[in-house]
Parts: structure tokens; sequence; C-alpha cells
């Protein structure tokens, strides 16, 4: 099957939004073995979206049009794909049914400019909408297949994945799918993670890709085949195959987040910790806080900043601060050890480094950072040179904490 | 002039990337006056590209194409343009020295494989590439510009910036100029924001556009006009319109973030701030912290998860969260004077609230926020319910928190 995309909204030929519908819709191809053929974006007209879509005629069997389904005067898809393909609009029950059961469930009276929505080109198939007003349309003529699906990521993904998929399953038209899925990999740069998967990065089905991400190294495992049940076996063979070489070193698979696993494994051994962040400034509690139920082991976390904190708070010695400096080994390791005191928490993590732009010294550039971690009375500290922004180098600050901290779970469990 | 933007690359096609190029130059065509028609999407196929050149050809002035210009085999961009216009590819020095230049730089040899980007069809203009290795070609034929601009996005801003737009505008084909400038309100709906602004948005140039994002409703100015100088007069007199109307509202003007705002007031006031944070874990520190120099106003954040630490470090009376529970107006307030009187800071805010999935009660949903703020004594309660999933309700506090503290600021000074 080969597809074509058709994407029309004024807005994106003015650059005013990234068009990720188009990122989503061509993965989703790729995913389900659909050859991609081209993506065209026209402005919110009629004549240049049907000039669109007859230009696609005859080089693809599968014509997706993306937008420009609502009831503005702007939305004109549907008049559109009817002028190209010479047919004429029928108001459609079905097609008004979505449009009315969404104001009806609202509570609130269907606007008049909402009627057009009921408009299905003569022969169409109307796909439900789970999200919004507007109804999609399949349309089959010519041997190709026509599909109009809404601008808004949620009802463009829900329709998608709701009403198209399983049509073209249902169908015959998928010949083979593709699944892939990412281990995540912290503690190991990717010199040494590619080095270690060497052999298997020249598979051809499933196909292995590592690439770098902000401290991780994800590896992703890429499989097709007709049957579903190949893929999820040529997945699971090759998870094996990297697990036993990679082993602790993989925090997660596909959405998970290190600050999630690090959680999991917290949980599982009834840890609690607490935290004393000056160069972060409260991003790694922030992280380890965005996930559900970490008040279980979250205990306290505090942003030290001014280095009368850093000894009122967390005993941290003035003859410390002033032999070595906040930025130091001795400070890090001070703040672990004076949060777990204060606390009683199972463990500690203390972070202090120059964030940047201001701040550098001579012997303390922009992006040093020590990390002190107190992991039930053991005390390390770790020294990082990160490079970047501010933010940048926050972020990287607590990855290498969270990073540490995994290392240390999986190996004194 | 009418444009037409042609992006090559199979990871698109493949979903691998999202094309923030086309963003990129959609955004500048527009600011430069310069009517996008239509923008291709192919693969990286000489065929096609020529293909999609040939497609062009007739409905636009100014034909860029996107990608491809790199010295592996997959990069055929080049030849793709030469064979949609019959022209021969010659090695040229010119091209040959932006590359060359570049590995002499780094006192690397030249890859073999590079020599192919000294290619350009016969009558082509080399752009010079400032970040990378690849040359750009701008070439005039039959009353078209054609322009090849290399993929990586910041090579692809650079040549766009410092090589197109200057060759457009001594060749004259710069009609008019579009800019544009964002005011950022706060403490104030999006209605009531509309209403004040109401006859102003109905101007045609200048525009003026209302849109709300996260807490804030931004206000865009867009003006067109030949002489930039008319844009500047343009964007400050709307401004100012707009200002006299909405004064203190209005935060900040295009990048400028809240915390950034806030900043720079406390900075301007000498004020020290402490943050006693719970559902935000954190966030609103880290928002503060981003801002270089706010060491010099951050006294302390304190993420008190856990009760024992509201009572403990803030003293938050145990008969207040016996009585009215850890998310109550009266624990805001206590955390808030309580974080204030520990630190001395100046101003003091204190956030308590349901980030969920879980917590909720009968009486108090996901989503229930306090937040507590001591302004030098004067304490005030602001209670909030936000909708959505835990990171967005950790986010809309975190702003609500920096808006009541800006208007404050702007109010006693």
């Amino acid at each position: 099957l080969k597809a074509h995309l058709i994407f029309t909204g004024t807005e994106l030929l003015l650059g005013q939004i990234v068009n990720t519908n188009a990122q989503y819709l061509a993965s989703k191809l790729a995913e389900l073995g659909i050859d991609l053929y081209s993506m065209v974006t026209v402005g919110d007209n009629r004549g240049r979206i049907a000039e669109a879509i007859k230009a696609a005629q005859g080089k693809s069997e599968l014509i997706i049009i993306n937008g420009g389904l609502g009831p503005t005067e702007d939305d004109v898809t549907r008049e559109a794909l009817a002028d190209a393909l010479d047919l004429e609009l029928k108001e459609t029950p079905q097609a008004l049914e979505v449009c009315t059961r969404y104001f009806k469930k609202r509570g609130l009276p269907m606007p008049e400019a909402n009627r057009k929505l009921g408009l299905v080109p003569l022969g169409g198939m109307v796909l439900d909408n789970a999200c919004g007003t507007a109804p999609g349309i399949l349309l089959r003529h010519d041997d190709t297949i026509y599909v109009l699906l809404p601008g808004p990521p949620n009802e463009l993904t829900a329709m998608f994945e709701k009403e198209v998929i399983p049509y073209l399953q249902k169908e015959g038209k998928l010949s083979s799918e593709i699944k892939s899925r990412v281990l995540k990999v912290v503690g190991l740069g990717e010199p040494v993670v590619e080095e270690k998967v060497k052999d298997l990065i020249g598979s051809s089905n499933p196909t292995l890709a590592p690439t770098v991400k902000m401290g991780e190294v994800h590896l992703r495992i890429t499989a097709k085949s007709a049957d579903p049940a190949d893929n999820q076996a040529m997945l699971d063979e090759m998870e094996q195959k990297i697990r036993e070489r990679l082993g602790d070193y993989i925090f997660g698979v596909d959405d998970c987040t290190l600050e999630e696993a690090v959680g999991r494994e917290l949980k599982k051994l009834k840890y609690t910790i607490a935290m004393a962040e000056s160069c972060t400034g409260g991003l790694l509690t922030h992280r380890l806080t965005n996930i559900p139920g970490s008040s279980g082991y979250v205990q306290l976390g505090a942003v030290t900043y001014a280095n009368r904190w850093k000894t009122r708070l967390l005993h941290v010695g003035p003859e410390i601060l002033a032999a070595h400096g906040a930025v130091s080994p001795e400070t890090a390791r001070a703040m672990a050890v004076g949060i777990r005191e204060l606390t009683g928490a199972d463990i500690a993590i203390g972070i202090t480094g120059i964030a940047g732009p201001g701040g550098a010294t001579e012997t303390k550039p922009v992006g040093l950072v020590y990390i002190g971690l107190d992991y039930l009375g053991k005390v390390e500290v770790f020294k990082h040179q990160f490079v970047g922004e501010r933010k940048t180098i926050k972020y990287l600050s607590s990855q290498a904490a969270l990073t540490h901290l995994w290392q240390r779970l999986k190996q004194y469990k």
C-alpha cells in the first residue's frame, strides 16, 4: 500500500505552529508497513486542496487529508474532496450525530454553524470522533481510499487508532506490521554500549539502532512481519540478548523515565529519600515528584542556594565552605550526609555546582558539578564537568544524580 | 513573491523526526512578506525530488529545497536540481572551498566522499555555510529562483539569514516585511483581556491576535510594511495602546518568561524570597532558579512532602494539620509564614494541593491547590481548582504562585 498525506492549514504555511501531526501519521504508517510516498501542505483554500488531491491521484492507493473539518468558513476540506472527485455533499445523520452528541453531553446547544459537520460526499463512510465535534470521512473511489481526519492532535490520534487502523486491517490492506521497542540505558557511554551490541546492530530484522539523549543511550529495536506474534517474538528475543549484555544498565523500556525507574526501586525496597540541591535548584526533587505515588518515598527536598542554609539546615561546617568552597566534593558530601541526618531518610543526595552563565572561577569552570550520595551511611562523591547553557547543566546534573542512584539501587539492592 | 518549499529526507517520511525546518522557513517567509504557496516532503530519491521541483515550476518564483546536500549516497538534491533543469553539474572551487575550509580549521583531512560537495549546476551561485561542510546553492533560471539549503537546523538558519535574505533584499525581491511582537499577560482571563482590547482586534495593520497558553494570555501584534521603520512604529504604537489598558498585567514581551519578570522585580526591589512547596514538588524553586543571577534573591526552597516536615521545618502546628488537613488554606498560610520566619526572607510562598492522580477525598478533589503568600508580613491565601494530569497541575500551581507574586510586586512595590 502506497500512501500520500495532505495537510491543510494556513497557520502551517505562516509557520505559526510545528506540524507534529505529520510526524505522528508518518510514524504510524511506517509502523503499519505502509509506504509513504510524499507529504504536501496547502493553505485553507478549497481550490488548492482539491488540486492537491488530484495531484496525488494515481500515485497512491491511500490519500489522507488532515485538517479543515471544523465549523468555520476556513474549513473546506469536505468541499474540496467533493470537488476533486466530482461528488455531491449530502447531510448524513450519522455524521451529524457525532457532532450533536458532543454538545448534548455537555448540556450545550449545538451552534448552527456546526450543521455543516454533517455533510459527507456521496458514498462516504463516517469516522467517529471520540474527543471532538468533527466526524472524519473515509471514501473509496476508483481503487483509492480517501481519508479525512481532524486537525487537533488528540482527535487525530484517537480517530486514526480507533477507526482507520481497524478498517485497514479488516480490508486486508496491512501486509506487514512494524513494531518498535526502545531499551533505555544509563551509566555507560554510547561507544561502550555500541561495542557491547556491535554484532546485533548488523541485524536486518529486527534492526537495532542506538541514539543518545541527554545522558541516556536509547536502543531502538524494530521488527517487521506480517504476523504480529512474530514481531512480538523478535522484539522479545532481541531484548533478551541485549539484557544479557547490558543488564542493570537498562533502566526502562519505551516511555519509562529514569525518575520513574528510580521511584519503582525505592518503592520496592521501601527506602525513603531526601535531597539537598544547590545548582539544580529543585529540579531533582521536581523530577522525582513528577511520579504519582512519590509522596511514599520523598521525605524532604531542600534547595539551599545560599551558603548559610547549607550550614544552618544541613550542618555543612563553615570550615568546609571556607576551605574548599561551596562547589567542592567536601561540600557535596556534607550536604548529602547533612540532609540524611536531618531527615533520617535511607538515601540522601547532595548536589552542588556551577550552572552558569556566571559564577565560574579560574579553577572552577561553568558546568563543574559534584554529587554526594549517602546510601544507608555509605557515602560517595561524583565529579562531573558538563557543557551547555544553564538549563542544560541543571538537567544533566539531575540526570547524573538519578543515574548514580539507579546504579547503586541495582547494585546494593 | 510566491514561494514553494520542498523538503527531502526519508527520515521525515518515516516519522523519525519532526520537521521543525518547515516551521522555521515558513515563519521567515511570512516575516519577509513572501507568500508561501505550499510545502512538499519527499524521500531521498533523485527522481522524486526532480519531479517535485518540476511540479512547482510556473507556480512560484522562489523554490527552496531543503536537505540532501551532504556527502553520503542518499544526498542527491544537487543532482535532482540539475536533472529537473537539464543542467550540467560542474566542480566549482568556491563550493569546494566551503567544505575544505571546515576540515582545515579542525586540522582534519577532507574525506574523499566530500568532494561531491563542490558540484554546482551550471550558472549556480555558491552560498556559504558558517556552521558546516555543505555549501548551499542559489540558481536563477527562467524567472525562477532555486535555493538549495542544508538540512541541519543550525546550518539552515545561518545560511538563510546570512546569505538568502541579503540576496533577496539586494535583488529588490522583498516588497514588504512582517514583524511581530508578543505581549504576555497574567492575572486576567482571556475573555476579560479580549474585552479590553476588542476594538484593537479589529485592526488590519497592525493586527492583534490573542492566544491562551498555560495560565497566560499572549497578545501578538503583527505589522506589515515595506519600510522597517514603519513596522517598528506600528508595533510601538499598538503596544502603547495595549499597555494603557492592561498596565501591569503585562509582565513581559516576546521571549520573557514569568519567572524572569518576577526575578527582575525582586532584584530591582532588593527583596529575597523563600518557598515551601508541597504539591509542586520543587517546580516553583526550579523555575525561579532557571534565571541566571537568581542566587541573588532565592534564599531557600523546601519541598516538604511529608507532613512531619511541614511541622518540623516550617512549624506548621500539628493542630492545624489535624483540624484542616495538609491541603487547606490554613496549612498554606502556615507554610508561607513558617518559611518566612525560618529564613527571614522578605517574601515567602507556601503551596499545598492535590496533584493527583491519587490523594483526592470527597471534599478535596484532584487539582485543589492553596497558595499562601507572605509579603513583608502581609499574608494572603489563594484557592485554585485546576484540571489536568499531574504535571499540568504542578505547572499551573507554580504559574499561579508566580502570578500572585507578580501582581503584588507591581501593586505594593
